[in-house]
């Protein structure tokens, strides 16, 4: 196996450029950085992983990783350090990087599956709450996740981090008007629940029994009166003490948890 | 009211120098940055706050937290945006900054309220997540936060602003070792959960209906084995999908979230 050791050679560029959105779009590809990532892309979607660099002198920490790329025959580039930090725009390169293809589904089909909960994310801007909300929706079981359009883009390397691996774990579909997005929730036959602290039912109070979708507002200015009108709830997190609010990541959380624990409840 | 003109003088200096932990110390001083922990220290707080700073050309904005500054007595410095640039080392200075004294309290004074439940956290390290627990503590209705010796300083500014202005509204106490804090946690009739992905008891069956601590582990390292014998169970949160763990924060806001949800279904 040759070891890429020039930082500055077309194809390293190639890589690093896709930090930024127009590269990302108009190639098709994005990068999973660290073996949290790698793996689980490898592990769940491994027909989407194009590319895999690794740094040939931490090699041994990922031998696992090279193992299961060898596996699934994909390509295994081995380079020096240099060209590592090069591949990412991060303070600290962990010494591993895949380039893969998109994962994310059609609507249609990320609302395919039938019972429990999904989530639906109006407009989430930040980078590190969708993320974070797509990691929280696979640990509470969640079926799928949805964003609107005007989100922040899934393939976002903060984005991608944040998920912790979840972003291959469970269908994610992409694009939509929020109204929209709540059309098809009802079509699938799934109650569409807003959390919203102008809610006036308390989230302890909520019919979580039946198939539903919580759709979750923009952390800046949350959902507006016209979209909250057309979901069959406004549900509260409750706020006991004096904060203002929790923000978007640990409400959605709370609400997913009460949703899965409802279910552990009925069985 | 004279205006401060001068980014270089020793006065600005002295506050910037609060964003190091050895100046904090030294002086027994620390900085709110920003209108929300303004307000919160001017509100619940208003004798801990020593000095208020305020950039003339966004005054305006700030025109109620001066108002209550005055009302309160403080001194009410305006200054210019190079100063107020000076003073805090953020991007985006908001135009207003307090110099405060500490807030925590012993930790006998933290444990004083009976019922509910209480935090602790254990060596917690990073600032984000320290701050956010904070804040859904007091959301969740804790009684208290406790944060035992070798975590991250409570008056980091990364820390007070993950706070959102909770820091100023339930009694926080530091330092103290893990065993320390489980033993009057003890003391004063409360059992404790460790919270950990090692827990046999899922969270949904924890017994949260007396008084109680939650006792949540190291980002990183979580709990030892020590450490959990001697809490009174070890309480685990299901992870439903593929995800691996939730982080730090989501983690402690389910659980604290459970326990008020637990207090609601009792009242």
């Amino acid at each position: 196996m040759s070891v890429l050791t020039n930082p500055r050679s077309e194809r390293v560029k190639a890589v690093r450029a896709l930090g930024r959105r127009a590269a990302r779009q108009r190639s098709g590809r994005f990068v999973a950085d660290g073996p949290q990532s790698v793996r689980e892309a490898l592990r769940f979607a491994p027909h989407t992983v194009l590319d895999l660099y690794v740094d040939g002198s931490v090699a041994d920490r990922h031998r696992d990783l090279v193992e299961l790329a060898r596996t699934a025959q994909l390509h295994v580039h081995e380079c020096d350090p240099a060209v590592m930090s090069a591949l990412v725009d991060t303070q600290h390169p962990q010494g591993i990087v895949a380039v893969c293809r998109p994962v994310d589904v059609p609507v249609a089909e990320a609302l395919a599956a039938d019972g429990g909960f999904v989530v639906v994310l109006a407009q989430v801007r930040d980078p590190g709450n969708a993320g974070t909300v797509i990691r929280s929706a696979d640990a509470a079981g969640a079926r799928a996740v949805l964003l609107s359009d005007a989100s922040v883009d899934l393939y976002n390397p903060k984005v991608v981090r944040s998920t912790a691996g979840s972003l291959w774990h469970l269908p994610i579909a992409l694009g939509g008007a929020v109204d929209e997005l709540i059309a098809a929730c009802h079509a699938r036959g799934r109650r569409v629940f807003a959390a919203d602290g102008a809610g006036t039912t308390l989230l302890h109070d909520a019919d979580l029994t039946g198939p539903h979708a919580w759709l979750m507002g923009n952390e800046a200015w949350g959902l507006d009166a016209e979209t909250r009108e057309l979901t069959d709830d406004v549900v509260r997190v409750p706020i006991h003490g004096h904060a203002e609010s929790l923000n978007l990541a640990l409400a959605a959380t709370v609400c997913m948890y009460a949703s899965a624990d409802r279910a552990t409840s009925a069985d």
